[in-house]
C-alpha cells in the first residue's frame, strides 16, 4: 500500500460528500458546484522547521494544516466542500501518515469538508493543502470593502498562540498550547458576516499586519484601541501588559477574523453566532487616511519597532 | 515587495481569465464554475533532490511544475482553468523566482490557464501546483472503463525522458533534454478523448505502472507488444534494443496520455488531433484477466526485476 493509498483509505472513513462525482484514485477529483455558487480556492503549506516543531505531534500537523486553509475560506464567507493534499515525508512512516490523518480528519468532519485528491512525496516534512469552498455568487468576503465611520471588530481572543510559542520553553497553559497547535476556524461566523461585513481577514500574520492589508486594499486607516484588545485569561496569567499586548496586536497565528462593519449590523451578527458563544469584540474604527495605529488608554500612539515592539519588554521569567 | 506579490504581478503579465472574479490578492481567489460543466481537481508537487537536480533551470523547473498537473487534467479530458502556486524558498531569491514564473507563464500562456492563488513559505525549494479543469458534466475520463477488446494507445513518444535522466553524465541530445525538462502535456488529446476512450491516464510513473492502474481499476488485464512502443529517433540513437525499452516500459515521466477504446474509435481521435502532428500508435489490447504483460515480437514475456528490467543492460557508453 503507498502512502497515498494508505491516505486514501482514511480519508474515505471521514466525511463523504454526494458532490464528489469521483474522489481519490483516479488522476484527477471531479466535483459538481452547484449553480449560483462560487467557487473559493486557497491554499496554505506548512513546513517543518517553519511552521512546526520537528517533534510536534502528527495529529496536530494534520489540525492545524486544514485549519489555516478553513480559515482562509471563513475569511471569504466561503463555506467548506473538498480538499487536497500535497505531502512530503523524508521516509515512509505509516505511524505519521495516520497519526496526521487522524488529526486532520477530526477538523475535517466537523466542517464537513472531504479529502478529494493528493499526492505523496519524498522530502522535507511538508504539508500542503488546498481547500475548495462555496459562496452564493457574489456574496464572497473581501479584503477591500471598508469604509470611513465602520466599526472594527474581532473574534475570539488574540495572543494565545503567540505567547504558547514565545513561552513554551518556561511550560504554558495547556489552552494556551492548544490555541497554538488546534487552531478553531471561524466558518460559522464567516458566513454570518455575508451580506454584512465591508471587509474580513484572518489574523494569520498578526492584528496589525492583517488589518492593514484591508486598510492598504480598502484605501482607508484604520485606529486601533489596545485596552479593547481581546485577552484571554489564560494569557493574561502569563503575561504583563506589554507583553500581552505585543503577542496581540503582531503575535498572529491567532485564526481568528477580524472585519469592519456599520455599527448598526452588528447585532444580527451577534444573533447568527449566539449559539457558538464566540465572543465579538469592537477594537476599533475605520477613518480616513492609510495604515494602521494602536492607540493606548492615553490615545498615544503605540509604534512597533524593527524587530516588533521594542518598547515592550519580553517577560524573563 | 513580498514573493508572492512578485508572484502576482508577473502572473498579471500572463493570462487573465473573465472566470476569475477575484484573482491573487485575498484570502482566497473567486472563482466562476460554467453551468453544465464539472470541476477537476489535481495537485502535485516537485521538490528539489527529487523531482529537479539543486542545480536546475528555474524557468524549466516553473514548466515541469505545471504541466505535470496540466498532464492530470488532459487523462481527465479537463480543460485547465485556474491554478495555485505554493512555492517553498530556502531564502530570498528575485531572480529564481522570476525565472520560475518565466517558465512557468510560457506554458501557462500557452494551455489558457491563469494562476489565481498561492502562498511562499522558507523552506526547502519545493514547488506545489493545484490544477482546477472544466469538464462538460459526466465526460470526465477515468482510468476503470477499459473494457476486454479495446485497443490500447499511446500518444508521442515513450522513454525520452527516462533516457535523458540515466544518460546525463554522458551527455545528451538538447532534444532528449527537452522531454525531461520541458514535458507537453497533451491536452487537445484529452480533450478529443471525451466520450470516445474507455480509459485513460498519464504516463507519468512509467507505461506498465500506469497501464497497471487501468487495468487494475477496471478489472482486466493488458497485453502490450515491445516492438511497437513508440520511440523517436533521438532515442534509438542513443539507446540499444534493451535499454530503449527499459526506458519506454518502465523509465517514466514522459506525460503521454495512454488509453483504450474500441478499435473504430480511433479514426475520429485522429481527425480531431490531425493539426497537432502528434502521433498516436496502437501498442496493445485488452484482455480478460488482470495485470500488464509486454510481450516481445516472439511473443515471449518480458518480466521486469527487482530493481526493473534486470535482463536488460545500462549501456557502458
Amino acid at each position: 500500500m503507498t502512502e497515498f493509498e494508505l491516505i486514501a483509505r482514511i480519508a474515505a472513513q471521514t466525511g463523504r460528500r454526494a458532490d464528489v462525482a469521483l474522489g481519490i484514485g483516479d488522476d484527477g477529483a471531479v466535483l459538481d458546484v452547484p449553480a449560483g455558487q462560487q467557487l473559493v480556492a486557497v491554499c496554505d503549506t506548512l513546513n517543518v522547521g517553519v511552521h512546526f516543531a520537528a517533534d510536534a505531534d502528527a495529529a496536530d500537523i494534520g489540525w492545524k494544516a486544514l485549519a489555516v486553509n478553513l480559515s482562509d475560506l471563513a475569511a471569504m464567507g466561503a463555506t467548506p466542500a473538498w480538499a487536497l493534499m500535497s505531502l512530503s515525508l523524508p521516509q515512509a512512516d505509516p505511524d505519521f501518515v495516520a497519526g496526521l490523518m487522524r488529526g486532520f480528519g477530526q477538523l475535517a468532519a466537523a466542517s464537513g469538508i472531504a479529502l478529494v485528491g493528493g499526492d505523496t512525496t519524498r522530502g522535507p516534512l511538508a504539508v500542503g493543502i488546498t481547500a475548495l469552498g462555496l459562496v452564493p455568487a457574489g456574496q464572497a468576503l473581501t479584503r477591500s470593502g471598508a469604509q470611513v465611520g465602520d466599526a472594527v471588530f474581532v473574534s475570539g481572543t488574540l495572543g494565545d498562540a503567540a505567547a504558547a510559542l514565545r513561552l513554551a520553553r518556561h511550560g504554558v497553559a495547556r489552552t494556551l498550547l492548544q490555541r497554538l497547535h488546534r487552531p478553531e476556524p471561524r466558518g460559522a461566523l464567516g458566513v454570518a458576516l455575508r451580506g454584512r461585513a465591508h471587509a474580513v481577514i484572518d489574523v494569520s500574520d498578526g492584528l496589525l499586519a492583517d488589518l492593514g492589508h484591508i486598510a492598504s486594499a480598502s484605501g482607508v486607516g484604520i485606529v486601533l484601541d489596545a485596552a479593547a484588545l481581546p485577552a484571554s485569561q489564560a494569557l493574561r496569567a502569563v503575561a504583563d501588559a506589554s507583553f500581552r499586548v505585543r503577542c496581540q496586536a503582531s503575535g498572529g497565528d491567532d485564526y481568528e477574523l477580524a472585519f469592519t462593519l456599520p455599527d448598526d449590523r452588528i447585532a444580527a451578527v451577534r444573533v447568527a453566532l449566539a449559539e457558538s458563544g464566540l465572543p465579538l469584540t469592537r477594537i476599533g474604527r475605520v477613518v480616513e487616511g492609510e495604515g494602521v495605529v494602536l492607540r493606548d488608554a492615553a490615545g498615544h500612539a503605540l509604534e512597533p519597532g524593527a524587530s516588533g515592539w521594542d518598547h515592550f519588554a519580553e517577560p524573563t521569567a
